[in-house]
Parts: C-alpha cells; sequence; structure tokens
C-alpha cells in the first residue's frame, strides 16, 4: 500500500510519498514541493498544479491519496485559495479513480506523535524517526506531507472503509456519468 | 460576448448565463442550480460537480467564466469547501481555454446596484431590471450566479484585458505542457 499525501497550496504544494512493509513497518518512497508562480495568472497556476500533480501520481503509482483538510485558517482568504489547491488535488485523484481521504492538522499529529497539541518539531522529529531518515525533508510542508501519509497508514482500517466505499461509488459514477451524458445529449 | 457566472458550491452550485446585446444592453441566457448529494462521498460529488459543469459549457459555450471569489464567510469549514468547489470550477474553465475572473460580493452588489453594501433583496430586483424579467429567479443562489455575470460584463476593459493575457498565457502554456511531459517522460 502506498499513499500519497498532498499538503495543498499554490505556492507551495507539499508532497510525500509512504509505502506500507510488513507489519506497521513504513518506508519513505519520495518527496517533494510543487511550486506555482505567484505572479502568474490563476488559471496558469491552476493547470501548473494540476499537470504537476497528474505527472506524480503518475510516477510514484499510489493506491491512496490523502490531502490535509485545513480547519484552523483564520485567514478566510488563505483558505479559499488552499480549498481551491485541494479541489484540484481531489478532482483529480477521483478522477484517477483513486480513494481520497482528508485529515484535519489535529489528525496528522495525534496519529504522528500521539498528541494533537504537537508542535512543528514535533511531528518533524517523529517523521524522521518513523521512516529512519537522517534529518527532516525541508521545506516543512514535505514533512508535513510526508506526516499526511503516514497518519493516513495508520488509521488503516477507516481507510479500507473508504477505499470499498470509493470503489462502489466508482462503479455507481460509472452509470451515473452515463446518464448525464445520456441526458445532455438528448438536451441538444 | 457570454459570459457564465458561477456562485460555487456543493450543495447548491447557482448557475447565471448573460450575453451582451449592442451597447451595453444585457439578455439571459440561461440560469440553474447544480446540486450534488450531500450523502455522498467527496468524490462523488467533485466529479458530478466537475461534469455537470462540463455540460454546462459545452451547452452554452460561454466565451468567459466569472466565479464569485468568498472573502466573508466566517466559518473557515465552509470557505474551505466553496474553495474546493471553485477550484473544480477554475480548473474545469482554464482547461476549456476560458478566460477566467473572480469577483468578490462587494464588485457584484456595486455593479449592479450601484453600492457594495446592497442587501440580496435590492441585488434581486436589479438584476430583473437589468435583464428585462417578470421575476427575480429561484433559488437566490442563480440570482447571485446572474449578477455575477452581468458584473463581469460591465467591468468589461479589465475582463478584456484578463482575456487578451489568459490568451498569451495558454499560448505559454502549451510550451510548458510540452515540456513537463518530456520532462515526465524522460523521468520514467
Amino acid at each position: 500500500m502506498r499513499v500519497l499525501g498532498i499538503d495543498p497550496g499554490f505556492t507551495r504544494c507539499g508532497i510525500g510519498v509512504v509505502e506500507s512493509l510488513s507489519g506497521k513497518k513504513l518506508r519513505l518512497v519520495d518527496f517533494g514541493i510543487i511550486r506555482t508562480d505567484s505572479k502568474a495568472p490563476l488559471q496558469e497556476r491552476l493547470m501548473s498544479l494540476d499537470a504537476a500533480l497528474s505527472d506524480w501520481i503518475e510516477r510514484v503509482s499510489p493506491n491512496a491519496i490523502a490531502v490535509e483538510r485545513v480547519f484552523s485558517q483564520l485567514n478566510v482568504r488563505t483558505a479559499m485559495a488552499t480549498g481551491q489547491a485541494a479541489g484540484v488535488a481531489l478532482l483529480l485523484a477521483a478522477k484517477s479513480g483513486l480513494p481520497i481521504a482528508l485529515h484535519t492538522p489535529t489528525e496528522v499529529k495525534a496519529a504522528v506523535t500521539g498528541s494533537g497539541r504537537a508542535d512543528k518539531a514535533q511531528v518533524a522529529q517523529m517523521v524522521v524517526k518513523i521512516l529512519g531518515l537522517k534529518e527532516a525533508p525541508k521545506p516543512v510542508d514535505t514533512t508535513d506531507a510526508l506526516a499526511l501519509a503516514i497518519c493516513h497508514h495508520w488509521r488503516g482500517s477507516s481507510s479500507e472503509a473508504l477505499a470499498s466505499a470509493a470503489k462502489k461509488e466508482r462503479a455507481r459514477l460509472g452509470k451515473l456519468k452515463e446518464t448525464n451524458s445520456r441526458r445532455s445529449r438528448s438536451r441538444n
């Protein structure tokens, strides 16, 4: 099982890929940052993010996508932008037929450190320990994305339930889409 | 010039299509609501919204897409969801090669009623008057989407600048995408 964790954003989108070995042992596959030009028009940033995420999915072939669900941002303008970036990531995952899950920062911290109130440094320390790394990957968005992927692995049973639900829904959706396109054709 | 206005959301996504006739005269083309099932998994809601918006774009062939930029929502959870829905709409518009613009509710109110502090009823009244309708379309999300489309028409010069910028960017983006896919191939 291989999980692609995404800490969504247009300026810096953190990516962390973690796979499970025997038992609860986890292994780092890859990590990185997708940046889009803050001076570029929004349509370019959206398409760059979509293309780069698509490259990642193609390259690492994950079995699931985990995206950070941000509640705590007090700045609504930032929350909207983060939401737009998350929307791009989630739609891409859905179209790729991959199960998706959203985890809150508190869930991630609790899964990785045992405390939902852990600070960034504690989370980074545990990511290093769990994945057997020499030091915390930088920038911090990549560590956040790896922590998210670890969280997704360890919330296993719920993720599996989600995957199975997603599979059912994709089957249903296939039928729905057919119906929609028939409707659309008959409308014209 | 035909503008598709989108008041983004998963539960109710308002759609309003307005085209310009001679001078500043505007005409209603169509309006509607896209609903996605609140009990359905997120991936289904994302794909339903994407498919339905795609149907609208295909059917009404707009020259531009206007999406409401929400700043004022105090609930960050709602702002994130609205942001995700906006992300789906904006990415689709970008992929369709259509210029996109975001207008804030204050800009919309100011464009339609002359006052950025107008209430919903005043906006609805002006939409009815401007488009020569008998009554305000319901639910209110459709009126909001129509007001957004009207705003986009009347902020003309900036929209045209945007369209021209978007055209340039699409050309640049075409090259960028080629480079990316070459990179992706060489990486495998």
